[in-house]
């Protein structure tokens, strides 16, 4: 039996309730979409899955993107619920080429909750935004009673505009493109996975959470840019499955080329993690023009967020979706989405 | 001593940590406001308080907005969270004179939600967006563990177009303005109410939630719109002195003007509440240019839902911000933002 024949013998039953797994960011929640919020959104409903919907207003192009973030432990070795919801967004309408103009933040509070702890949150999404370059506009704040949720959910949601000529969205990747990956990957999940004290598991890792809105600018005026994704709930797997449908194209990548920290790697290896479904939020997966991909990559490398960019793999052909991992050992394995939930309430 | 210089004896201490009332959209609301929000996130902070912000992109003006909803019970006489999260931004968008272009909607799920329940959420805010005329293009879904969250949280943005020569805001209310409420008061907040069965209380009365964007549009063909409000939390009470404060105006209301339905009024007597200060979710209130004031009614009421359109007030002079509300035996008492939390989670 070829790889190509593999199929998993023992597929999860549709459910009528929700899961954890429904906010993995990968087969569930595509699941959740398809099955109920399209058919109930119907002709409302976004007919993209890109990071961000670009519409046309007055003949310019803009991008709107929302989310929410209801990541436990609030605070984690390298960011907080607040750095994750500005860069969050950011990042999403990054994803779409857009340069971000403005941002909403849409507050859940738990009634009990020290204004302390709101304050640091604040001044962490403030720093966010003047690093990213982007204001933050209206808010809205609902407080629950105590039990009624748990502590602080933050929406944040964003309006950039997309530059003419840029175009770039899940459906373009082409023939021949090469793969980036912007730096190491599952540093976020990892490190949030670290905070959480029951686990009595300890690293020095940090979160990568970071702005990408510059380290975008940058690609884009050294070169061609098809297809530019950050791959959080998921990782890296279920980004490039999702790119590799969209655009009907089977991607190759090769493992040796694929970054990790080693701290990543040893936390995986403990806990019977792939580091490719461990989520990011400082990182973007590009597929470039292969012409362009030296300038691309060296004007990533000259920005702070892109230091570690490299060259992960192609997209090899065309008319089938499908992402394959080329291993060390020299055999091949198909990659596919997030199937469960690995780790809840990571962003 | 006259009704000016009156004081609340008793003033409720600032707290440092969040309260129910800080969710009220009253005094706690703006407490937290300024003493948190504001500072906290610095220059970045929205410099208005405007039910969404204006923004220039391309020569374009674009209005931004955001909401959370955390209605309790989720499905109530008249509407329910999804109806409403449509409805409250489509309107906080027509209250600064903006055509509605896009919304985004980002979902938090408690795990073991019934797809049903969600089904008919969605329905709801795809009939919603119908009547108002405006796009779902993007959503996100978050999903929290059993009991770390109640049922479904819905935040939901938008972004809309504000016309050339619109100048509708907090601060522009202008001496002889007349103040025109769409219809009803209160009915939002005692269906809500009445819907939560523990209270032994019911009533037919149903919510009048409802998208306001075609009136509004109507209303400015018509003429001069100054002001434009709608009294969700806090109140018919608190929209009019928050516009008396921004625009530094003494707004007279006649309180035998007000228009309160007679199921409102009762049970406001049973309940010991203020109507002035229930939630509406489907009513605006206006300041007019007093010349265009006959014009402005009666296309009001030429829509569906500003039927029941009528004066209550006016602006009487400038220099100072002030409600008073001319009471039915000849007297006069002063009106202020609701002080505490009357409902929680009435959106």
């Amino acid at each position: 039996m070829s790889v190509e024949q593999f199929a998993c013998p023992a597929p999860l039953r549709p459910t009528e309730t929700v899961l954890l797994g429904h906010g993995s960011g990968g087969v569930l929640s595509r699941d959740l979409l398809q099955r109920v919020f399209l058919p109930g959104l119907g002709g409302a409903a976004p007919s993209s899955l890109d990071d961000a919907a670009v519409l046309t207003a007055g003949g310019q192009r803009l991008a709107l993107t929302t989310d929410s973030h209801v990541v436990s432990p609030l605070f984690f070795p390298g960011g907080d619920i607040g750095r994750l919801a500005v860069c969050g967004t950011v990042n999403d309408l990054a994803m779409v080429g857009a340069q971000p103009l403005a941002l909403t933040c849409g507050f859940i509070l738990e009634e009990g909750l020290p204004f302390e702890i709101l304050r640091r949150v604040l001044a962490s999404m403030q720093a966010a935004a003047q690093e990213a370059g982007v204001r933050i506009v209206a808010g809205d704040t609902k407080v629950v009673q105590r039990g009624g949720t748990d502590q602080l959910f933050i929406n944040s949601s964003g309006l950039g505009v997309v530059a003419e000529g840029v175009r770039i969205f899940g459906a373009n990747a082409q023939l021949g493109d090469t793969v980036i990956i912007s730096g190491t990957i599952g540093d976020h999940g990892i490190a949030v996975l670290a905070a959480r004290e029951q686990l009595g598991f300890e690293t020095r890792l940090a979160s990568d959470v970071a702005p990408l809105n510059h380290l975008v600018a940058a690609m884009l005026t050294a070169g061609e840019v098809h297809v530019l994704r950050d791959p959080t709930r998921g990782g890296l797997a279920t980004s490039l499955v999702e790119i590799a449908e969209q655009s009907q194209v089977v991607i190759e990548l090769e493992e040796e080329r694929l970054p990790f920290k080693p701290a990543v790697k040893a936390a995986c290896e403990l806990l019977g993690f792939d580091p490719l479904y461990v989520a990011n939020e400082g990182k973007l997966v590009a597929l470039v023009k292969a012409e362009d991909v030296d300038a691309v990559l060296a004007a990533m490398r000259r920005t702070k967020y892109g230091e570690d960019a490299v060259i992960i793999g192609k997209v090899t052909s065309t008319g089938k979706a499908q992402v394959r991992l080329c291993t060390a050992i020299g055999g091949t394995r198909l990659v596919d989405m997030l199937p469960g939930e690995l780790l809840p309430r990571i962003c």
